[in-house]
C-alpha cells in the first residue's frame, strides 16, 4: 500500500507544510472545523493550515472523485467519509495529495485558490470528528493491565482470559468531548476509607487520565455478520488520541460485578484529527510477539499476514501542566512515553472480536485501545500506575507533587510516527483541563 | 397528575378500543410505524388500530398544540417527542385524548376522518420507537441480583455496594432491535469445560432471555449538570419492555474484570409502544420498602415524596413457544410473572445516579431496569434462574425440556397495569425468535 503519497521527498505548495512535525503532505489527516462562526465543515490538516474540503469540491478541484466521495467531503462531520469503502478512501487521499502537491502540473492554479481553500488552524475551532454511535473501550495494553492487576492481585495480575480474548467494555458515547472541552471533576459515591464498605457522596479525589489510541470505525458490518480478521483492517478509517478520564475512587466502589460505569462516563476527550489508515501504511509492523508461555490464539484471531493482523508503531506521549507551572512559564512535564507496539491485540483483532457474536459496527463508532503503558516505568499511561496506586507522589518542575489531578491541571496527549526513510507524521493533540 | 384522561368511564369512538386489554383511550402509547411501504411515522395505539399522528396534524386536528409538539408528531421517530418538556408531553396526551374521545363535542367530525387517521395494527410494521444514542442497563431487580449472586457466592449473594448505589453498565446501542427481528445465536469464546481456563470458539450453548423494563429518556441534561431526584421523574418520557438477550457461557468467560460485553451485545429487543409517563400516573406507588437491616440511603437518592421517588406497579410476564409447540398449536407457556414493584431502585433514582458525575442523557436514550424477578420461584426473569444455573430443566406443555433457548424458540414479554377503579392498560409485546 506504499505509494507516491508516502515518498519522503514529496513537498506541498502550502507555506510551512514541508518538514512540519505533524502535518506534512504525507499525512493529510481528516477533521471537522468551524471558521468564523460558520457551519462545521470537513477539513484536512496541512502544516499550520486547514484545507476546506467542501471549498475544494465546490471549486471543482476534486472532480476526479466519485459523487459519494465528493458528498462525504462536503458534509459537516466525517461519518460519511468513514462509511466509504477503503478503496474510495484511498482515492480521496490521492486526490487531496494531488491538490496539495508542489510538483503537480496544476500546482500554481491550486495555489492561486489558497485564500478560498486554506484557513490558519489557529483561527479554526476543531470539533468532534464524527457523531459517535457507540464507543467501546478495549483493554489491550498488556503492561497497563499487568500493572493495574498487580495492585489488586500481586501474584496473579492478568486474568486467565486476558491472552485468549481481547477484553473490552461498552463506554458512553454522549460524553465524548472534542479536545479543549474542560472536564468537570465528577462527584459520586466513594468509600469513606480504604477497605470500608460504606460510601460517601463527594467529589472524586482520584481523578486520573488514560493514554489511549482512538480507533475510528469505517464501513462497519450488518447485525449478525461478523467481520473476519482478513477484512478487519479495512474497517478502520483512521486513528486519533483518546484520554479516557477515570475517577479511580468512584470506579473502585462501583465496578463489581458489572464493570466501570460512572468512574468513566463523565467525559472522554478525543483529538480532532483522524490520521488515516492509508497515511499509516509506512508504520505498520508485526503484531506484538507472543511469549513462549503464551497460549495459542484461536484461529479466528490469527493470521500469518502482518497486514491483516494490523500491528503498528505509533509513539505516544502524555504531558501535564499545572496552573503554577503555567504561571511560572514552565513547559509541560512529560509523564509518559509509550508506543502502540505495546498493544497485545491489534485494532484489526479488536474489530473481529467485537463483531464475532454478530454485533454491528457503524461508521463513526469509536474504539479505545485501552491504556498503553511500557513494561518499565518510562511509559506509565495513567497516574494510577505512575504513583503506584496513589501511594508515591510524582514531583513536577514547579516543585509541586501529584498523586492525582487537581484543579486547573491540563493533560495533553500527543503521538507521532517516524521511521528511517520516511517523513515523520503526527497526530496533533488531545488536550483538556480539569475544572471544579 | 390524575385527570379526565384517566377516568375509567372514558370511551373512544374507535371500534374495538373500549375495554381493549392493552390500548383503551386511557393509554395512548406512542410508537413509530410504517404502512404500505411508506415512510416511518409517529403513531398512537388505540384498540387494534394505529392513529397516524402526522395525518392528524395535517388535517388540523391538533392545532391546539404548540408548533414544536406538532413538529415532533410529524417526525419519523420519537426522539423529538421525547425531547419535549413534561408539560408539553402532557398537552400532547390531552390533545390526542380529545381527538379520540367519544364524548368530545367534535367526535363525529373526528370519526368522519377515520379512514385518513387510522390503520389496523395488523397491517402496520412497528419500528424501533427512537434512535437510541446510548443504552445503559441497570441491575435494579434485587431478587434477580440475589438469585444470580447465590449461584456464584452462596453465602454472600449481593455485593457490598448493591444497596447503596444503583449499579449499571453501558450496553450496545447499535444492536437494539425492534420486536419481531430474529435473534441470531451468537458465536464466541466459551470455556471448554466448567472451571477450565481454556476457551473454544463455538456457538453459545447457553442462550437466555432477560425480562426487563425499558425506560425511555425524555429531555435529558447537559454534560456536567446532574439531574436532582426531585426533577428526575420528568426526564422519563415513557416505558416499554426490554429483552436483554444473554449468552451465559460467553459472559462467564469474558466478564472479568470489565463486565458483560459480547455476552450481551449481539441483540436486545424492545417493544414498539412507549407507554407514557402520563398514562402510568394511576399506577404509581411507593418505592420498594427498604428492610430493617438495609443501610440508609445517601441523601441524593432519598425523597419523602413518593412521586419524586417514582415507584410503579407494572405486572410483567415472559412467555415461551417452541417450534414443536407451534406445530401442535399449543399456547405459549408462561415462564414468569413478575412486577416492577420488585425493583430496588426506581427509574427516577436511576436517572439521578446516571447523571450524578455529570454524564449527559439525551432524548431517546434507553435505560434497562435489569432483570425483574420475584423473591420466589413464580417470577424468575431469566432461564439462568428458572433452571438454577442451567442444572434443572423446565418442562414444557409439548413434553420438551429446556435449560436454555434452542433454535426457533420464541420469547415474548408482556406487561400491563391494573388497579381497582381504573381501566387496565397494557404494553403490547417484545417478541423475537432464535435463528441459527
Amino acid at each position: 500500500m506504499l505509494d507516491h503519497t508516502h515518498a519522503p521527498g514529496a513537498k506541498s505548495w502550502v507555506d510551512g507544510a514541508n518538514g512540519h512535525p505533524d502535518f506534512p503532505v504525507q499525512n493529510l489527516p481528516m477533521g471537522v472545523f468551524r471558521h468564523d462562526g460558520g457551519t462545521p465543515r470537513v477539513g484536512v490538516a496541512i502544516g499550520e493550515h486547514v484545507l476546506d474540503a467542501r471549498a475544494a469540491v465546490e471549486l471543482g478541484l476534486l472532480d476526479g472523485l466519485d459523487p459519494a466521495s465528493r458528498q462525504a467531503l462536503s458534509a459537516n462531520r466525517l461519518n460519511d467519509w468513514m462509511a466509504l469503502p477503503a478503496t474510495a478512501r484511498q482515492d480521496v487521499r490521492h486526490a487531496l495529495f494531488a491538490l496539495l502537491d508542489a510538483s503537480h502540473p496544476a500546482s500554481a492554479r491550486h495555489a492561486a485558490q489558497a485564500a478560498r481553500l486554506l484557513h490558519p488552524q489557529a483561527e479554526c475551532e476543531l470539533l468532534l470528528p464524527a457523531d459517535v454511535g457507540d464507543y467501546t473501550d478495549f483493554y489491550a495494553g498488556i503492561h497497563h493491565a499487568s500493572h493495574v492487576g498487580k495492585l489488586f492481585r500481586p501474584n496473579n495480575p492478568l486474568m486467565p482470559n486476558y491472552k485468549h480474548v481481547p477484553i473490552a467494555y461498552h463506554g458512553r458515547a454522549s460524553s465524548i468531548c472534542a479536545s479543549g472541552t474542560p472536564v468537570r471533576r465528577p462527584r459520586g459515591q466513594v468509600r469513606t476509607a480504604a477497605g470500608v464498605d460504606t460510601p460517601a457522596y463527594r467529589p472524586s479525589a482520584q481523578l486520573d487520565f488514560e493514554l489511549e489510541l482512538a480507533i475510528w470505525i469505517g464501513p462497519g458490518n450488518a447485525l449478525g455478520e461478523p467481520v473476519p480478521l482478513e477484512q478487519a483492517a479495512s474497517h478502520v478509517a483512521g486513528y486519533g488520541l483518546l484520554n479516557d478520564w477515570s475517577a479511580r475512587d468512584i470506579q473502585a466502589w462501583e465496578y463489581q460485578p458489572l464493570g466501570p460505569f460512572q468512574g468513566k462516563n463523565f467525559a472522554s476527550t478525543v483529538s480532532p484529527w483522524v490520521v488515516t489508515a492509508e497515511a499509516l501504511a509506512p508504520f505498520r509492523r508485526a503484531a506484538m510477539a507472543r511469549g513462549d508461555g503464551d497460549p495459542d490464539l484461536l484461529p479466528y484471531l490469527r493470521n500469518t499476514d502482518d497486514a491483516a493482523m494490523g500491528g503498528m508503531a505509533i509513539a505516544l506521549e502524555a504531558w501535564l501542566s499545572t496552573p503554577l507551572m503555567r504561571e511560572r512559564s514552565l513547559a509541560p512535564q512529560r509523564l509518559a512515553a509509550s508506543d502502540a507496539r505495546h498493544l497485545y491485540w491489534t485494532p484489526a483483532q479488536m474489530v473481529t472480536q467485537h463483531t464475532l457474536g454478530g454485533c454491528n459496527l457503524r461508521p463513526g463508532d469509536l474504539l479505545g485501545s485501552g491504556t498503553i503503558s511500557t513494561p518499565d516505568d518510562s511509559g506509565h499511561g495513567s497516574l494510577l500506575e505512575l504513583t503506584h496506586g496513589g501511594t508515591r507522589p510524582i514531583t513536577l518542575p514547579s516543585g509541586e507533587t501529584r498523586l492525582f489531578l487537581e484543579a486547573g491541571d491540563e493533560v495533553t496527549l500527543t503521538a507521532h510516527c517516524s521511521r528511517d526513510g520516511f517523513q515523520r507524521i503526527g497526530f496533533g493533540a488531545s488536550r483538556a483541563r480539569i475544572i471544579e
